[in-house]
């Protein structure tokens, strides 16, 4: 049994240097690590195909550590194997022991999680949230399987952590999808936080969730090397095996392994320094006399699959009036109106066509959103994610084909969407960019409700549009077209840009107020009436209701200037130049809650100085079922006559 | 079988009811609603013990309709049964069918979707954004078993609904807390709104999952009334039985039940009007004949239970001083500094032994959330609920341990509330009072890195603060303590305050600035310093870090102004006077994304028109992990220099 005492060596090498790490940083989470070595070593030394020298090499096996709290081990690992990190000149150079007790140091790559953003390319996605890894290994197998690569991903899972909804979202996901190439890897250690796992998540009930699931369960000792390795193997023969089911692995360990006084409740998120170190460190060197441990065989990582990706192939795009031609679906523009979410469909058809990497991905609503345009067509059907009704498995999903070079697009209803907003803001701290798309957006959704309405949505979104990723773009550009040129020309836009960002679409029909020659851009307006009274910045559906509203402020003498503000960010400098050709006098319109549009505009402009006054109109209170939009605007006040009332106000003119 | 063909009679009455009720408003989900006919028949007329004119009974048993688009069908029973919703007068009144064909309509309580907010107390929650029922109904069981109460609580699903993890997050839980009151029930009529529902769904797979998490599971005809009362009987029979498993119903139900043009797919959200509605009335009529429905049985309401929940109990709280001696903690006082998440413990166990309806919830964290200190109190660890790691689930229990009349305090780490954001909503929506608690908030976390700190929370809980409920509260108001005095005392408004609160609070220690006599209020702030050149607001860690930079500010010339911004929304009048005092200029100071505290102040003061210059300093790109506090604020250009620096240019001088 010479490869298992060479993987019990370094086991125990790995479970001192995890110690040692962490004692450095004098935090951390090693006794989870230690419960990992063995798993780590037969994965990283002798199964995985990777090349430590380009660790985002795309034809490489992917770990993805759900449970980013026992990064360090791997850390350990990758300092010993000389996997490079990304240094702050974006050159990659190997971990080195001494790097690695930086752990957590604020000049130190080595951070606390793992994290594809702050220097580490080995990990796909940042995890330390619980519960999303699996779904993020599920989207690389998806983009893996368009791709026609034999790429295998692991993700190991916590058990505490197997609590999280998502993950049984996740295990679902794979099943319908025949994601084979993932191998699920339980670390059922027993011991969460602050307590012992419930018994809904031991290893037992684990396995026959897994097994309810249409899963074949690998029930292994996850300190046993031989076991360990035969699991792995087993998954990799069943992965191409048309009739298998997918195998997942509950592998039983012991959280500390090596060293009794790290086991049991109560050392979770500790690291022992001095003493305990040194006392833990004897421990493991007693472990490592009373296994047998030896490094008699050589340790030899597999050769990379001989698979490449092709790369992505783009073409022009079709403007908007030739898509609806070559999708025979002129007579849309006939009728001079269409709801932006069905335009959605139809760019994102075009989209899919100008662009092979492209994908869909819709949460069980897809003929509501307009993503249905995309499903039926037979060109592009096979990009196509049919995520049903789990949105946080959808949006993981998206972060893991988006590290895998893919640009996905996420709809589903905007009010939905906030189900998975833990998930977006982890994709936003990957650095893997994300098309989110929320449709019935607004209070002018109408019948169904304010369950079934978008509200916090924008302030939400806005939040990241105030700080920028480690490349430097927007956390979040948010998009809130009013028509469909409008939405049309920033769907193509956005399948173009490098960042994430939030289209916002509407479930009513609008009127075009544009046409195929006008031209968008992420950060743009659209001045559409310019005045010299009242400076009107409207979002979306709040543009025609600012429309209706021209009339009116103009019988009474007041010459209101327009500006469709389709995007957050904005040109502040310009529309700052423009408040102050009205008087200073800016009137905000959107329809849903604030914090939104409104405020963007007023941080802008109260810090210019310049002395403006910006009233602010948007959702004010609870709405509820209507049965049209113009009823749900009068309700929350947003009606063109309450536009016209408050302008009138600002004014200072009665408004008889 | 007279009770079977009575029951075949009503579910048919119900069918046609839902269909023209539906066919009235021209939207709505009739064909789910038939395929629950037999069920809400046999729960409403036969098997729950309710009363028709006091729907929000507190004996009463109740039921969650976790698929809340069905409601139609229910509103028919409620129609029929006469069961009581609340007009615009608070006066409860029977709905009628008259009424019940008013659905969807802007001045109709007859809403697209259950809301209790919204004149329905039948129900304890809003629901319509899937999946979350469950969740509601056993917290609503917590709190019956706390109340003694032997009250049952009803949870229908769909199917497909079944895909959102936080459903099995629930499963779990009420198997962890032995809540046998909840019995749930799928609807398993296997379509969905675009296609049928994965096999991962089927009534066979959802037997298997059930009875892998260890339920009895009943796996019937949904459409066979003796079937179906069997199933209720026996889970009567086995909730008081302590060696049982928990009963869980799995319902093979038809989509569009008794009208074969409404069956099969493509017909989930569509009302047929009309014709097609006259074409289905006549298929039920046939299957009615068909099926030999026949009145020919009393069907009765079974009697109320007879316990009843006893009143609240409220004594005076004692002051922080008082509560750390009286909990032996005196030690605290002398080293000056404390945490404000341990802060939150030590209060929230002083508001439990003063309220005996505040329970608390915790996320397997509660070490370091604070909530231990409440957990380890003999006296309050009955009310304590450990939800383990699945936020979801903790969120939605709360919402029904509030409907239920308790107080729940729900703290997790601010960045994994998050994940909850979606249920955080619904319960507003649903105007059920929870007051939240996120931890280790803003960059100040240090060593754990991003993944760990809430970044976002503010942004998107102010948005709460910008509209109203029902009840005529902010939707939330956002608490950002910055010492522990403030913050035990912000807890104890938070308990007795009959709105949403989010409680931000801190990892590292802070130093005291208040005393046991300084007094805090929801929507106050704090002028700590009164200068005339520059008035700095400042939230949480950011007020101690003003405070440094204050010295600097002082021996450059600058006399500013510091207010304690622990409050939104706030006083704008007061803070707009201060910015008056101040000339005008305004630096605001806060350890996350923007979007937040200072865009708050953007909102009020550039309402005024008074001409104020704003700067708003917050973290403005990614962090990572660091080692202290003060390294990340560094880090985040958010250092005590740093606001040296802006402040002296705001004013124009020079930095040296």
């Amino acid at each position: 049994m010479s490869l298992d005492s060479t993987l019990h060596q370094k086991s125990v090498d790995l479970a001192k240097l995890t110690y040692q790490i962490t004692g450095s940083a004098g935090s951390g989470h090693p006794s989870t690590g230690a419960s990992l070595v063995h798993l780590i070593s037969a994965l990283l030394y002798t199964h995985m195909r990777h090349e430590p020298a380009n660790p985002g090499h795309p034809s490489a096996d992917r770990l993805v550590l759900s449970e980013g709290h026992a990064v360090p081990v791997v850390y350990a690992a990758m300092a010993d194997l000389g996997i490079h990190y990304r240094d702050a000149n974006n050159d990659l150079k190997p971990v080195t022991r001494d790097l690695a007790m930086t752990l957590r140091q604020l000049d130190s790559p080595i951070d606390g999680h793992p994290n594809p953003a702050l220097g580490m390319p080995f990990f796909d996605a940042a995890t330390g949230s619980l519960g999303q890894g699996l779904s993020v290994a599920a989207g690389l197998a998806v983009a893996a399987k368009l791709d026609g690569l034999d790429k295998r991903i692991f993700c190991i899972m916590g058990d505490g952590e197997s609590r999280e909804g998502q993950i049984w979202e996740a295990v679902d996901f794979i099943r319908d999808h025949d994601l084979k190439a993932v191998c699920p890897i339980f670390n059922a250690n027993a011991f969460g936080q602050t307590s012992e796992v419930s018994p809904q998540q031991s290893a037992d009930t684990l396995v026959k969730k897994l097994e309810a699931a249409g899963y074949e369960v690998l029930d292994i000792d996850g300190h046993q090397p031989s076991a360990i390795v035969e699991a792995l193997s087993t998954h990799a023969q069943k992965q191409h095996d048309p009739e298998a089911a997918p195998v997942a692995i509950v592998a039983r360990t012991v959280k500390g392994w090596g060293s009794a006084s790290q086991q049991g409740n109560g050392h979770h998120g500790t690291a022992p320094t001095g003493e305990a170190l040194d006392a833990v460190l004897e421990e493991l060197s007693a472990t490592e006399r009373q296994i047998g441990a030896a490094a008699d065989t050589p340790l030899k990582i597999p050769m990379l699959p001989a698979d490449k990706p092709e790369a992505a192939t783009h073409h022009a795009v079709k403007s908007f009036d030739d898509a609806l031609k070559a999708f025979g679906m002129e007579s849309v523009l006939e009728k001079g109106k269409l709801a932006t979410r069905k335009a959605y469909g139809i760019a994102l058809r075009a989209a899919g066509h100008a662009h092979s990497n492209v994908v869909a991905l819709d949460a069980e609503v897809s003929n509501s959103t307009g993503a249905d345009a995309f499903k039926k067509d037979d060109a592009l059907a096979s990009r196509f994610v049919e995520c049903k009704i789990a949105e946080q498995n959808m949006l993981s999903a998206a972060l893991g084909m988006s590290a895998a070079g893919k640009v996905p697009f996420v709809s589903t209803f905007g009010k939905f969407m906030v189900r998975a907003y833990d998930q977006i803001e982890m994709a936003i701290l990957s650095g893997k960019p994300i098309k989110l798309v929320g449709s019935h957006a607004g209070a002018t959704l109408g019948a169904d409700g304010p369950s079934q309405m978008a509200l916090c949505d924008v302030a939400f979104a806005r939040s990241f549009a105030t700080m920028r990723t480690q490349t430097g773009h927007p956390g979040m550009v948010v998009l809130t077209p009013s028509d469909a040129y409008q939405c049309y020309a920033l769907v193509q836009q956005m399948a173009e840009y490098e960042g994430f960002a939030y289209l916002r679409t509407l479930r009513p029909d609008t009127e075009f107020l544009y046409g195929p020659e006008d031209e968008f851009v992420l950060g743009g307006h659209e001045l559409l009436i310019e005045g010299r009274d009242l400076l009107i910045l409207a979002s979306g559906y709040m543009v025609h209701e600012a429309n209706r509203a021209l009339e009116q402020l103009d019988e009474a003498g007041i010459d209101a200037t327009l500006v469709d503000m389709y995007s957050l960010p904005f040109d502040e400098e310009a529309i700052a130049d423009l408040a102050n050709e009205n008087n200073g006098m800016v009137l905000t319109l959107e329809d849903n809650y604030g914090n939104a549009m409104g405020s963007a505009v007023a941080d802008a402009l109260s810090a210019t100085g310049d002395g403006f006054t910006i009233n602010q109109m948007h959702v004010k209170h609870l709405p509820k079922s209507g049965q049209s939009p113009d009823e749900l605007l009068r309700y929350c006040n947003l009606s063109s006559e309450h536009i016209v009332q408050q302008a009138m106000s600002m004014l200072e003119l009665s408004a008889t």
